[in-house]
């Protein structure tokens, strides 16, 4: 090639020096911004119209021109400046929302290595230092649930969702070994232990699934997708901490053994997405080993406590089950998605897939499927996600992830302190983790007094869905919503250690401000124009 | 805060000024790899055992003790050496392995606004410029693959194999309606336009799906996800090209229909991973819109070629399929993983699940389904991994993707030539794409003659293992094999637009070099041994 020739396009896109200046750019940028959302003095979010925002977006797609090396690295700016000003800022201490963290930046960075050489975990050999990092993850973490060394097995997944669907998999391949080759047909099972036959029998029954009764949407949408049929996913009663009634659980499996029914797995969670509930999984685990099932616990949200001297109380039996689905990216504070997946019989890694792939796995070293992923991981090609949280782990060692825990579940409690202690809010128990439910209540009612008429409570409901979109539009702070028993709830996350008591105090105070105005509006406008 | 206190490990987690320093070492490292990889001096990758690797990421883990902020900067930095010395190399130009591009940097870089800070994509709120982003670049390249402006939608997913997963559910939720809900059992159907009855009768049969022979793995394991069942996934044979064969697709689409089986969908492929071959879109949609099924493309790798003028022939008819898989982390050389999922008419994004989460969707602004992605994603927290494209196409517009798939596409045909015109090669046929397929011959084998017993074509096979093994582990280039029809072939795959006629030569020789010596070592020790 011609030195002297201009470069092309191609050239210049690769070019590292335009990398090094751009990335230049780039971490003072992020670092300005962390530094300002930090400090919590502006807005959680800029809230604009979706389609403005599309509008905006595909503005610039049509209006791509490339303009040259000097161009590129201030359009870049541009387009790095846009992006910080219209996105969420979780780690603005108001953003009290969803289960996603504010991220610990020095993992977002380190992920950088992973992203720039796109390593990937299919094979080893097409990220082998990933693979490195990620198994080293999953052994430190298991042994922290109190899986026995050598024993059990995991990996890293694109998600909780994913997580649970894989784990349910293994479950279901376990228990309907038929399914993978047939389909996941009526079968009759002969006895308890779990013996079937291989014909179809006039008493053939579908297989179940039986689940807490406030599991992550994503349980039924694993049934949804397994075609097990939304009518086969079998809903236990919950008590009155909306936590697995363990006793209905044990008369819900001796009735389905008796009848034959093929159990795929049960479902504990640890804890709830509503309201954050911990299932007392040593228990179920005693009911699910009396009856020979899979006890698969939902471990997304709050595994991490097991990283707590103070917390790990709540997952007390975690190691007894059959599998367990931990998400890094929610209570370990690193960027989505980093999803671990354990097995207390690392063979059952194997299970949730049947398959080969000659252009990919190499038969001529047949002991590398032990390192190559695809076989265990619904992924192929499957981002190296883990390697941030070895660096972190390698440089702050397990004490900043206790801390991490011990500060937003403390933080948690004094958001329900305060709201209790405020005569205008309704909060829904005690906290069991980082999340807060509560309900604003208007001047006229008090908690036991007023009307509780339909009508009444839809219009209460309303308002909950009024303040929370207020709050959302304003931009002051981020709070979610949910529903129980009919009801819409206001409801907290802690996800940001950096969130402390005046932040707090400032969001009870502007919900007390807008509350009254939007029940006023409500009033006089009516549920019409809802 | 006692502002002369010292600082908690949380505080120091978060700080922005040693997130700053951490970021200008990782930008200076990253730049420097980069060049110094592109180059072409260095290895691909430096083999080491799994093992190895494994037990020095858990040594850091085991030794993670905190040192201080300025400790901390240090062990950045040491980690970050660690990882890049010890990761695969795509940037590298005799890295011609597996469909894993050489990542754009800039993408790379843009991406770690994403990681920074968090945005994820299952509500509209969470992330609303990367959903903007992602919007927009969906917007843009259907439109280039020919759909409707206006009628066709899509999403973003985590990678090709959930992209084809959530595909053919929509596929399968419209085929067979009753699975959602009372799962995947055996069902009649009445008519040859699809119509069913609701019960069970006793000629109900299990849905078909009907793929082309060479499909990629994930759509079998689709198929045992879904509880289809490997029986009931249909092989369509191939063509001298390894195309479907569009006669046998016609025959077995009439006999299913004149059975009354229910047919999920046509799996069609552009182009294969094996070989690189397209299958002929259009003639395939004639077929299929003749009897009414589904047409599902998994364009993960060929989609890119719709943005090339000269290559986009290879996809004619894209238009018409149902639905559409491309991986923008093939192609469009961006970081994994960034899969695009397409469906021509956008209400059957809506088909795939079918639910309601109370916490996450806001009942009170019920339009925001429109971009809440949860609704059409399997996943729920999914990053925003279409950022960097957007900024991509932004900068440089579709030119510098047209100009990547014309390069990598003429880099394969440079090099069929070259091992078509050496002796000791057999090439199988001319390239459709930037995949060339061969095999070594040993001195004594020349293409017409020689031994053609089992045990030759066996010894002949695990000669290119062994080639493939010996380079992997030498770290001189990255090729990856194959097995077609029992016999194991190299592959070579140009996802690197720097890769030259040049570093392809040299590969070349190096096969030379070692092949023979390789021949001996087999003819010597025998099979006996593998």
């Amino acid at each position: 090639m011609n030195a002297t020739a201009p470069k092309s396009l191609v050239e210049i896109a690769y070019d590292s020096e335009l990398t090094r200046q751009c990335g230049r750019v780039l971490v003072d940028a992020l670092a300005d911004h962390l530094d300002g959302v930090q400090a919590g003095d502006g807005l959680v979010q800029r809230w604009r119209d979706p389609e403005l925002n599309i509008s905006d977006a595909a503005g610039w797609l049509e209006a791509a021109e490339f303009s040259g090396p000097d161009g590129v690295l201030d359009q870049f700016k541009e387009l790095l400046e846009l992006s910080l000003q219209r996105g969420q800022n979780l780690n603005h201490p108001r953003c009290v929302g969803h289960q996603v963290p504010a991220p610990l930046p020095l993992v977002g960075l380190f992920d950088a290595v992973t992203t720039m050489t796109n390593q990937v975990q299919g094979v080893y050999e097409m990220g082998p230092w990933g693979i490195a990092a990620e198994r080293a993850v999953i052994d430190r973490i298991g042994k922290q649930i109190g899986y026995t060394a050598g024993e059990f097995g995991g990996l890293v997944t694109s998600g909780g969702s994913l997580g649970n669907l894989t784990a349910l998999l293994a479950a279901r391949n376990e228990a309907c070994p038929w399914v993978w080759g047939d389909g996941n047909q009526p079968h009759a099972v002969t006895d308890e232990a779990g013996m079937h036959d291989e014909g179809q029998r006039a008493d053939a029954r579908m297989p179940v699934l039986v689940v807490h009764a406030d599991a992550h949407y994503c349980i039924d949408r694993a049934a949804g997708v397994m075609g097990i049929g939304k009518a086969n996913v079998l809903k236990v009663p919950l008590d009155e901490q909306r936590r697995m009634d363990v006793s209905a659980l044990e008369g819900l499996l001796a009735s389905l053994r008796a009848d034959g029914v093929p159990i795929i797995a049960v479902v504990a969670v640890a804890c709830t997405t509503a309201v954050g509930a911990f299932d007392p999984i040593d228990s179920i685990a005693d009911v699910c080993s009396r009856h020979g099932v899979w006890l698969h616990v939902d471990a997304a949200h709050g595994g991490a406590v097991c990283l707590s001297r103070r917390h790990r109380h709540l997952v007390r039996g975690l190691e007894r089950a059959d599998s367990v689905v931990f998400d890094a990216h929610k209570m370990m504070f690193v960027p989505a998605v980093c999803a671990l997946v354990f097995y207390r019989n690392k063979q059952n890694r194997f299970r949730a897939f049947e398959q080969t792939a000659p252009y990919l796995f190499d038969p001529s070293a047949p002991d590398m499927s032990e390192y190559d992923n695809g076989v265990v991981t619904f992924e192929c090609t499957k981002r190296s996600a883990a390697l941030g949280l070895w660096a972190a782990l390698s440089m702050f060692g397990l004490d900043l992830f206790e801390q991490l825990v011990d500060r937003v579940f403390h933080v948690a409690q004094q958001l329900y302190d305060l709201l209790d202690a405020a005569k205008q809010f309704e909060v829904l128990g005690q906290p069991q983790a980082n999340i807060v439910v509560f309900r604003f209540l208007p001047e006229m009612l008090t908690r036991q007094s007023g009307d509780t008429s339909d009508a009444a409570s839809l219009k209460l409901s309303q308002l909950q869905l009024r303040i929370r979109r207020a709050m959302l539009e304003s931009g002051f702070a981020y709070l979610t919503q949910t529903t129980l028993s009919g009801n819409a709830y206001l409801r907290c996350t802690i996800m940001n250690p950096l969130t402390d008591e005046s932040q707090l105090s400032k969001i009870i105070t502007e919900v007390n401000r807008v509350g009254p105005l939007l029940w006023t509006e409500l009033q006089e406008t009516g549920l019409a124009t809802d």
